[in-house]
């Protein structure tokens, strides 16, 4: 697995400096409710402090079905058109006037929000709660700005985290399937530090297998997970968790899991008001649930039908110095995502499977070679 | 202020321990929906580990006129007949059996709730949460196990808050009133840590206006206060808050108050629908929203809602340390608690002027004159 | 291994209670600087709040032998005489007076510490800081007051811990070698929370075996451990720790393990100058160092020779509420102390044979059969 | 006070851009052990990211002292020669290559430190514990790069904390003497968190100062100061602190003003061995010990000498958004800076005042007129 990281390096070629022609395929959204083409466009060249990226793989992620089939003005809809893909890793390229400290061929993957870059929140590496995003021309890499479904994408420098020997290709999703259960439970440690907890994962997508592996590497709680796949919570099972179908019963089962207590922290990955539902009537006291899914569902909360001290909250993607601790959970074996690789060429094909609910693992766009 | 707790120290007069026909003057709580009486009943004798206290004061809760009031079987209802008094403070008078470190004349504040002192919330001090609870005879002292609004009252001596020198009398109400808004708020310390902060109290009542004064006291956070009494107001701002009237813009003036961003915690005293509406309307990101008090209103959370990250939680009293913290405070002059004193006598007039909202502060029966 | 705790239960046959001359064997320190004999003492009778135990398991730790070797008014000492056993598990044989909630049958470990329970310190359950100790007659069960190397112990009922139908033999090193790393590690928990984080442990004695089992457990850390002995080694190796042998160029392997940067926390249990120079040396920057072993080591800090924000503490056994989570990881299979079982009759060759090193596991002395 | 701002935004004369022979006077650092010189400097032109400001304030720190008085090689040296001056406010005057979000005239306070941008720690705003330091050409502003001490000076747009109207020449010091007391605080907070909590400030020079300031803000603990000087005692006084005079018996008097306790956090801005011995001596159990001064005293350790879990720590300045906040209480009046103005002509006279100890506030060179 560590072999793909090295080999690109080692036969770096430079993409021809000297043609001003330099095109590549990408996969672009243009219009609102339309799918997303794949077309030949411009090589993009790096800013200041930026790097030009050969892109060694992109994540199709569920968020960029909803960004082209929004309608314009919803909330949270980002404007076409521009090239998709934020969940991206890849090799130096070139570097963008004043950039130091990387060099071509470093193997890295790629924070994707981008904020104003000197508020509170982004000057802690935290772009994703920027204080200005309203006034910034897009959300981030793939998210406004053109992203990494093509064969060369530029992103600031300091949105690189370094990948080392690792395979980068499998790496691509951790930069959002990774991230956000990352960052969502990081939040959620002080609930799980000790002997006798508990977590909870609604939903074993992509993000919700990733958050039973960091469950079960970093704390010693018992993992409860559930969804209505059969195949989803076998897989979780073999990663260490015990697993609740949904249906009757199934708040009853998970609490009589506990003892009686409840949970101590549940991340709820998809966000619908029955989940949220569930995992509300199982929280212990001073327990904390987060919502990480954005399906927008609603919960009527009161004083008497929350245990004592249960926090109920939502959380957003993650921040730099968290995707750094992803790749080091990586490069340690604690976090293998399942990933099916695909050709740019059939990257659209990915997008297809993705909306038929047809992928076993997370979509991986490859543009150079597997 | 402080002489309060010397005279009756140094003039201490055991009560006759050889008459057995020894009886006392308490307000007890005889029946569901019936207003409490004033009848004479036994001198209580303190069992293995406990002491009897001689009471300094008992403050008068609006959740004693929701104990008698309520109908039976209801949730959260402590079944009669006892005597009414959660919020006590005396000096020790006799020390039950197996009981040491302590001195007849001592003054103490009393931790009102009693858990069955075995589970891990008993063990960390915070009965309140105590694992066992549904098995216990009473919640504590005035809830079940007869209280403080009598000439006598046992306690176990664990429940005992040493408070030295300082005034006993005007003591009282911190058993609750102070305890109560300690506890929230320093669960949300942490929010609060820090320049630039901004903290809302909801509710100008006795544990509002305590709340103001520990959030001035213990943080570097703007105050704000909001309330429907004018009167309420102003002692807020005398106590340092910037107050907000409550109707129509509420919200929009609070949210600019803290320059747009909004505030880092919110702890609302009240605790029906349109107080809650309005805290989690005016929440900044990465912020705690506490609700306190127990009307039980509810409201309806989703992602979209709420800021990124802001938490939505309950609390309910709080720990002995806390109660330790709170005398700490008292003493140093950071709480000073608005009481109106009441002679035994008079204790039934306490709580009809309570249920009226006739009382300008605390109301505190002082059995032994003052 | 779970078979022990059922059958005293089922098989429960209470001391004869009529009887008044009721005798037991123990094993008490006599006096300064002489070892401690096996003699005949009566059966205690628990008082108020008190619990008589039937000695399931009581360890055997080298604190003992450092009271029972102490000259009469060394700094720490515990004047005799009295019955040794700090780290005790039993069946509640009879409860004192006013004692609720437990019943004969029930296995349970004993928090050893006792302190004034009246401070803040022993309101939160921390009874080794208690801010009264100075004035109470003992520290603890087998420390001032008799201990658990005997038939039967009296302990207060709040020290107590169930074990439900776990092993209580096996549990009764928890009570000390479980507690003491348990509350350490996690007071340096938010150092190893994430990924990519260093723990080192320093000493692979009973408890750091155990540091070494529930950092595994309770951490994605990668664990370094080191030892003079091989067999230690080998041991904290099949518990999944990396080691390092002492000796020249130490400091540098572990430094080296860690890719330069240093480990985010260490725990010393030897504590002497050598092994909390080593530690020193390969701290991470905003790390922490804890001392647990007492050999009294010192260190010439300063601030050039310590990375930023690296701290240096140390720490002293654990709270009840800790102890409680030390058995659900015993439970949960999380803790697995190794012991070696002796009779009450060949109690005193377990201390001969501690203090010759020449035990494996933790020596239990088993009074009642195994 | 908050006039100061606004003028030469309104009055803003950009600098002649058509000139390539811009010259400006520095005081520059030319050689080791040499004293400072004014000269003639190129203006300088801000890179890619880089924005040039005009400034307002330069603070003179004991640290420049260091600076030029330090031997080749020495620890800690930074290379000359290089324009000193690392705490600095000004108004932003021309934008490099790809900044936005900033507009010439708004005023600002510098962020000193200038780490690769890239490892962990750049990541979250604190450059100060940048992972790769020894291969950047210098530490920051004002520290191998050219600092304040001039009429512009170049700063990274990343670097630049907002003041809004808030007087930028008073706010120089904040960027260092305001910095790193908050910074050390901030860490502190959880153990000053709470009611009956005590805080020790030793060294009343202008860190000190403003620790006073900061304590008394942010925490209701009482604040303990202590200094030779006796103006400097007075001053803290005025500020809320108690002080104690150093001498004999100084540790016995401070823990007796903590009622025997000790003080649950010191803040040692001195850092020579008497004071660190003095703070070690009055620090109470689960307390924090923060050298802040860099005169490298040495202290000997050891378990038995230091109470339960008192930590030992050093810190180095502080965060980007730590400057933020700073700045917040700035703008609130809870930090006050003490400052001296200096034209740039008098500069040098600043320093030597500075070496002499016959400043009485902070001096601030003022190139721009005040």
């Amino acid at each position: 697995m560590h072999a793909g990281g090295l080999i690109p390096s080692e036969v770096h070629q430079p993409k021809d400096p000297g043609t001003e022609e330099a095109f590549m395929r990408a996969i672009v959204f243009e219009d609102w409710q339309k799918f997303p083409i794949l077309k030949d466009v411009e090589v993009p060249t790096p800013g200041p402090g930026e790097v030009l990226l050969k892109v060694a793989g992109a994540g199709a992620c569920h968020s960029d079905v909803a960004i082209y089939n929004f309608e314009k003005d919803t909330r949270g809809a980002v404007p076409p058109s521009f090239t998709l893909g934020h969940e991206n890793s890849g090799w130096v390229e070139e570097l963008g006037d004043g950039v130091t400290g990387v060099r071509p061929g470093d193997a890295c993957l790629v924070y994707g929000p981008i904020g104003c870059g000197r508020c509170k929140a982004c000057s802690r590496g935290q772009d994703t709660y920027c204080e200005n995003a309203a006034s910034m021309p897009y959300l981030g890499v793939g998210l406004g700005r053109d992203g990494g479904m093509a064969e060369y994408v530029t992103v600031p420098v300091r949105n690189l985290v370094p990948l080392g020997d690792a395979d980068p290709i499998a790496a691509a999703p951790l930069a959002d399937a990774g991230l956000t259960p990352y960052h969502a439970i990081k939040q959620a440690l002080p609930h799980l530090n000790g002997g006798g907890k508990y977590a909870l994962v609604i939903g074993l997508g992509g993000l919700g297998q990733i958050a039973v592996q960091i469950l079960k590497a970093l704390t010693g709680a018992t993992v409860i997970a559930t969804d209505t796949k059969e195949e989803a919570m076998r897989t979780a099972e073999a990663a260490g968790a015990i697993t609740v179908p949904g249906g009757d019963g199934q708040a009853e089962r998970i609490r009589e899991l506990t003892g009686g207590r409840g949970v101590d922290a549940a991340f709820d990955f998809v966000g619908v008001a029955p989940t949220i539902k569930t995992a509300a009537a199982v929280m212990a006291r001073q327990s904390k649930l987060t919502i990480v899914g954005i399906a927008g569902g609603s919960y009527e909360w009161s004083f008497f039908t929350t245990p004592y001290e249960s926090q109920l909250t939502n959380t957003y993607w993650g921040t730099i110095e968290d995707l750094h601790e992803v790749v080091d959970m990586y490069k340690a074996g604690q976090i293998t995502p399942e990933i099916e690789r695909f050709s740019l060429d059939d990257g659209l094909e990915a997008y297809r499977r993705l909306e038929a609910g047809q992928l076993s693992g997370r979509a991986v766009i490859v543009p150079h070679g597997f």
